[in-house]
C-alpha cells in the first residue's frame, strides 16, 4: 500500500521538514519505492511533481525537500504499488478540473472488485483503483452540482456519501483539495497534528532532525500536517477514526458529522 | 508576449541543451521572465513543471536544465504576460484530460475579444486567453468525438478548423500534444529543425553552448525541435508558414493540407 502526507495551514508554509521525513520512508526506512508526488495550491494554481523512481533516489524529491514551496494546501504520497504498474501515469496526486478549479487526490488503500462504469466525464489515464475512484467522486460531484461549487457543507455531504459507497470495496484513505476545501478520509489509518503558539521544536522519527518551529513562525500562524502514520517522536498526533471524513480549515479539523 | 519549445522524436530523448539556449531567453537574453513551464510524456504518463518565476531564476527550471528527463513529446513555454497576471495558474503548459489521455497545450499569442461561451465541459482555472483557446479546442474536439479518441485525419481536420476560428481574433502560434499525436500551429513565427543522421556539433544562440550530437546518439535517432526562433546558429531551421498546421510524428514533421 501507499502513505499520505498533508498540509493545511493559514498561512503559506513549506512542507520541507515533514516532506524529509516522508520521503525516507520511500525506499530508506520504508519500503513505499514505487514512485511519489507531491501537490503544492498557490492561490487557484498547482504544480504537482511526480516520479516512479522511489522518493529517496529521485532528483526531484531532492528538490522539493530542499527548495522550500510555500503553500497553503498541499498533499503527497509515496506508492507502494498494489494494483497498476510502477508507472508516471500511475503516481499520485491525481487532478482534474471541475468548477474552473484544479483538484487533487491521493489515496492510500486497496480496492478489491471496483469497476465503476466508464460512462462519466472524468476518465482514468493510468490504471490504478485509486485514479478510477477519484474519477468516479468528480463524475458524482458534477451530475450533483453542474453548474457551480456548492456550500462546504452540500458538498460534504455528497463526499460522505461517494466515499461510504466506495469504502465498501476495500481500505480508503485519501486526501482530496481544490486549494479551497480540504478532506481527509480515514478508512483504517491516518492521524494529524496541528502546530500553532507557542510553537515548540519537533524531532522527525525517520531522519535525525530537529526543526525548532518558535524560530520559524509568527504568533498566528496555525499548520495542520496530516500523515498515515506519526512524523515526530517528541508531539502527540491525533488518530483519525476508521470512517471518519474531516475537513482541514486555515490549519484545523472542522467535523461536520 | 511568450516563447514556444517543442520536441518530437522516435526515441525518448532529453531536452536540457535546447532547454538551456531556450532558458536563457527568459530573462538574460530576451524579458520573457513572467512565468516558465515544461511538459514531458513519458508513455500515457506525463508531468509540468511550471514555476511564475523568471527560467533564469527558476531552481525548478534549473534542475530541469541540469536532469536529464527522456521523452518523446515534450512542450515547453516562456512568458511574457499579455493577458492574465503573473500567477501560477496562468503558466503554461496548460493540462487536461479527454478519451484516457492528458492533453498539453502552450501558446504564444495574443487574443482579442476573445470570449468563447462558458457552456463546455473544461473550463479556464486562470484567466488567460490561452488558456480558453486551449478549453475551447477540447470542448469541440469532445463534442465532435464524444466517446474515442479519432484518427490522426479526422483529428486533424477538426482542429484545423477550431484552430482558423480561434485565430480570427489574432496571433494563434502553439504546441499540443497527448503524447502521441503533435500539432504545431505556425499563426505568424515557429520553426523547426530535424536532427538525424549523420548527427553533428550544435551551437546554441543564447548560451556559448555547443553539443556534439554524434556523440550521443545512435543511428536511427531522429529528433524534431520546434521553436519560436531558431536556438543554434550553426543549423539550418525550417520556417513554418503562416497559417501552416504541422503534425510531428516520430521525428518527422507531416503536412496532411
Amino acid at each position: 500500500m501507499c502513505q499520505l502526507l498533508g498540509m493545511n495551514c493559514n498561512v503559506p508554509t513549506d512542507i520541507c521538514f515533514s516532506f524529509e521525513g516522508f520521503c525516507a520512508r520511500g525506499g530508506k526506512t520504508d519500503d513505499h519505492k514505487d514512485g511519489w508526488g507531491i501537490a503544492f495550491f498557490e492561490s487557484k494554481g498547482c504544480r504537482i511533481f511526480i516520479d516512479a523512481k522511489s522518493s529517496i533516489n529521485s532528483p526531484i524529491a531532492e528538490l522539493v525537500r530542499n527548495y522550500p514551496i510555500h503553500s497553503t494546501h498541499v498533499i503527497a504520497h509515496i506508492r507502494k504499488a498494489t494494483q497498476g504498474e510502477i508507472t508516471l501515469e500511475n503516481c499520485h496526486p491525481f487532478r482534474r478540473e471541475l468548477w474552473e478549479r484544479y483538484w487533487v487526490f491521493a489515496h492510500n488503500g486497496d480496492l478489491k472488485d471496483f469497476h465503476p462504469k466508464k460512462t462519466g466525464f472524468y476518465q482514468a489515464v493510468g490504471n490504478t483503483d485509486s485514479e478510477q475512484a477519484f474519477c468516479l467522486i468528480l463524475n458524482t460531484l458534477r451530475e450533483r452540482f453542474p453548474e457551480n461549487k456548492p456550500s462546504l457543507k452540500d458538498f460534504y455531504l455528497v463526499i460522505q456519501e461517494i466515499t461510504d459507497k466506495i469504502s465498501t470495496h476495500g481500505i480508503f484513505n485519501y486526501l482530496l483539495s481544490d486549494g479551497e476545501y480540504f478532506f481527509a478520509h480515514c478508512s483504517t489509518k491516518l492521524c494529524y497534528i496541528v502546530r500553532q503558539a507557542p510553537f515548540a521544536a519537533a524531532h522527525l522519527i525517520d531522519e535525525d532532525l530537529t526543526v525548532d518551529f518558535s524560530e520559524l513562525t509568527k504568533e498566528n500562524d496555525r499548520v495542520a500536517v496530516i500523515a498515515t502514520t506519526p512524523l515526530t517522536d517528541n508531539e502527540v498526533w491525533t488518530p483519525i477514526q476508521p470512517g471518519e471524513l474531516l475537513v482541514f480549515q486555515d490549519g484545523l479539523p472542522i467535523k461536520f458529522a
